[in-house]
């Protein structure tokens, strides 16, 4: 399996970093840029059963992977498509 | 619009950030993680003509948001569902 799961501040959550990056991009000449959030992507490769995946991801976000206190997290998760 | 930008090391790149992640996972008992890359997710707020905002996100992309040498990025556009 393959899960791809996206953490991102919450929306009440000050975001140094967006703020950082927006400033860049307008100096940069992209006017239009009126917000940004900056967070993390993360890819993970898993053995496994699949009918166990979406709970145990579930498990990482908690325990390791997002802060639940000031990140939000979602997570997709895809059949490989490569046997190794 | 609303631009999803999901930005990865490449995969011959090494990614110490994901190692660490998947070391972490593993003293924790998660024993099905075999790998895990750490990228940056943005979540851009745009302006401006929606049909421009393919091509803007893409320059974004390669003058600022992405390192093309080291980095893969792929991108998402949706029109945002509230007027401010």
């Amino acid at each position: 399996m393959i899960a791809r799961v996206v953490v991102v501040p919450r929306p009440q959550v000050a975001d140094p970093q967006g703020i950082t990056v927006a400033r860049a991009l307008a100096q940069l000449g992209f006017a239009e840029v009126r917000s940004v959030r900056v967070g993390k992507y993360l890819e993970l490769e898993l053995d496994g059963p699949p009918q166990d995946a979406d709970r145990r991801i579930e498990e990482m976000c908690r325990k390791l992977l997002a802060n639940p206190v000031i990140e939000d997290y979602h997570f997709s998760l895809e059949e490989a498509t490569t046997q190794r």
